[in-house]
Parts: structure tokens; C-alpha cells; sequence
């Protein structure tokens, strides 16, 4: 088994903390995404959607998505339980994880995607206007997250889960989006010197 | 329990649509999205994102996010398995139903978003260059779309699962869009005749 990534990228990085959270090692095999590498037809054909990473098994079956990756380990070692336990609890870790993923993680990727100079030839057309907004819109769920966090020690509740994942790589991918840090938002902030200190966020 | 929701607009009707695969019956109750009610505090309490649908149990519990209601449901009343069966399975439909909806229904959504007039008070900017890019996102989605479909009878395989949900309604939103149908597209047509033949698709 290995996985075919791009260690530095945030996408990978989610299967990284999650992989370190439940102590499992997995061998990697580097390709940097900046250069091309993920269009050619090699890689094509393992992911249409040409985006890493990418989990091979031994029997050459792959699986992309870093979501559909985790849960293919949650499935195989379901403990710690990272996407939440119980009916109800599943379903809230898949909101808190989907409210995170559609709102800051998205949004700091296309002010990433959208107004990075680097990212002229990997997103096309680069649309300045829409990166603009997205700016607001960072704003915008760093307000309500900071909300979720006066009352709870992590987003989906009491318990570390995949969206406290989402949500920290999220926050240090401000830092290459020129976003800066959250500073303004003290439950944010006081929720991400928590989660960074985890031997995982290292990962 | 009961679901509230703007029946017609897509997101509720993947979970409609989900539920009558289930055969399960739910007590709806109907706002409408487009009036501005969901942006007052009754409704922003029980989801801050203030979007449609949210489940509400009887205990007063909330859950919103459409996938995460669906995976409500798959837990309390597993058969038949619209997310897959198998740590592989799980994985694979997971897999395929995040690359529709970050691709196909994303891409419909974002030029229904931006580019229709009775979108101006909801997204707010609307930008019509991003509208425009949305266009080439999603031909290049059917075509990937169109491939996968060649060699397999639903999205995520042999079995219809959440990933055909998920396409079905992405297709069906084109014309709200103004995309017209998909009919370049040969095996989307194909498959989309069988799944819109399913007595579900008119839930």
C-alpha cells in the first residue's frame, strides 16, 4: 500500500494528521503537483480529476479523495474514532466536517487559487474578482467557526474528529493564501494552539 | 422528526430522493429559500449556514448538510446500502460522490449562482466571469462523467448509490441553469434515462 502526494499541499496533509492520529504508517511517494506531473496519462489514469492524493493498494485498486481516504482507514481501525461514533454523532462530525470543508476550506483555497501569481497556470482562468470575495467569505466563517468554539473544545463537539483536520489545515493555509493568521478570533485561536500542538499536526 | 426544506430547490431533493430508496417517510415542512426566511434567527439558530434541508429530531436535535442527513438514515436503516458496502465500497462511493458534487453539481450550482438575475440578493457579488468559467467546468465534468459511465452501469459501480443521487440532481439543476440537457453526452444520456426512471427520481 502507498500514497502518491504532494507532502506539502493541504489536501494530502489531511490524510497525513489523520493517518498519525490513528498511528497507522503508510509508505509516500512524492510528486510535486506545480510542475505538471498530475496531468500527464500515467497519473490520469490512477485520478481523471488529476489531484493528489492518491491511495494504491497492493492489489493496484486506488482510491482519491482525502475524505474517501480517511474513511477507508476509519473503516479498516475504527479507533480513535475520528468520524464520530453513534448515529447521530456520525452525522454531526459529516456536517461539522462538510460546513468546514465547503466554507473555510474552500474559500481560502480560491483566494489561494484565484489571486496566487503561482497558481496562473494550474487555474485557469484565474478569476481575480472571485478570489477577492472570497476573501469576505473567510472572514465570514472565521466568525461563525469562532462562534461553534466559545461553547465547544472542538468543532464537531467534545471529541478531536476529521473536522478539527479540515479546519486546522484550513487555518495554516491562510498563510500561503497571504490571509495572514486569525487573529482577531480568540476561540479560534485558543482551539488552534490546542490541535497544533497535537504530535499529529507535525505529521 | 421532520425535515425542513425548500422542496424544489436541489439539495433537498437529494435527501427526498435518498429517503424514497430507503422507503422511508418523513414529515416535511416547507420554506422558501428564495423569501429571505432562512436568514432570520429562528431558522440561523438551528443552522448558522442558513440553508435548506435540516433534519429535526424529536428531541429538539438538529442536523443539516444533505450527505450528513442521508448518512443518517444509511446508519439507522443500512439496507439497501446507498454508501457502499465493504471498507473498499465505502470508500469508492465516497470517492465518487465527493468528485460530483466539488465537480458536476458545484460547477451547475456556481453558474445558477452567479449568472441568474433571482440570484442577485443571495450571492452576494455575483460574478459573471466566475459564472462564465463554470460553463467549461461543467462540460469538462460531463466528459469525465461521460467516461466513467462507458464501462460501469452507475457512478460509483455496478450498484446505484449516493453518487448517482448526487448526479442525477446535478444534471436536473442544468436547466434552472440555463445549460440546457446533457445530450452530447452519450452514456450520461444513457444512464440518466435509467435513473430519472426510477420511481425515487420524482420524490
Amino acid at each position: 500500500m502507498r500514497i502518491i502526494e504532494t507532502h506539502r499541499a493541504p489536501n494530502p496533509r489531511r490524510v497525513s494528521i489523520f493517518l498519525a492520529e490513528k498511528g497507522i504508517e503508510v509508505r509516500r511517494e512524492e510528486r510535486d503537483l506545480m510542475s505538471g506531473e498530475l496531468r500527464r496519462d500515467e497519473f490520469s489514469t490512477m485520478n481523471p480529476w488529476q489531484r493528489v492524493p492518491v491511495l494504491v493498494l497492493d492489489d493496484g485498486r486506488t482510491i482519491s479523495e482525502s475524505v474517501a481516504i480517511c474513511r477507508y482507514f476509519e473503516e479498516l481501525h475504527p479507533e480513535p474514532a475520528l468520524f464520530g461514533k453513534s448515529p447521530f454523532g456520525k452525522a454531526e462530525v459529516e456536517m461539522w466536517n462538510r460546513r468546514l470543508e465547503f466554507g473555510l476550506f474552500n474559500a481560502v483555497a480560491s483566494v489561494f487559487r484565484h489571486l496566487h501569481p503561482k497558481m496562473a497556470s494550474l487555474e485557469v482562468p484565474q478569476v481575480t474578482a472571485w478570489g477577492e470575495a472570497n476573501k469576505d467569505k473567510v472572514n465570514y466563517e472565521l466568525q461563525r467557526l469562532d462562534r461553534r468554539l466559545a461553547d465547544h473544545a472542538f468543532v464537531a463537539g467534545d471529541q478531536y474528529s476529521i473536522a478539527d483536520i479540515t479546519a486546522l489545515v484550513a487555518v495554516d493555509f491562510m498563510k500561503p493564501a497571504r490571509l495572514g493568521k486569525p487573529d482577531g478570533f480568540a476561540q479560534v485561536m485558543r482551539w488552534y494552539a490546542t490541535v497544533s500542538a497535537r504530535p499529529s499536526a507535525a505529521a
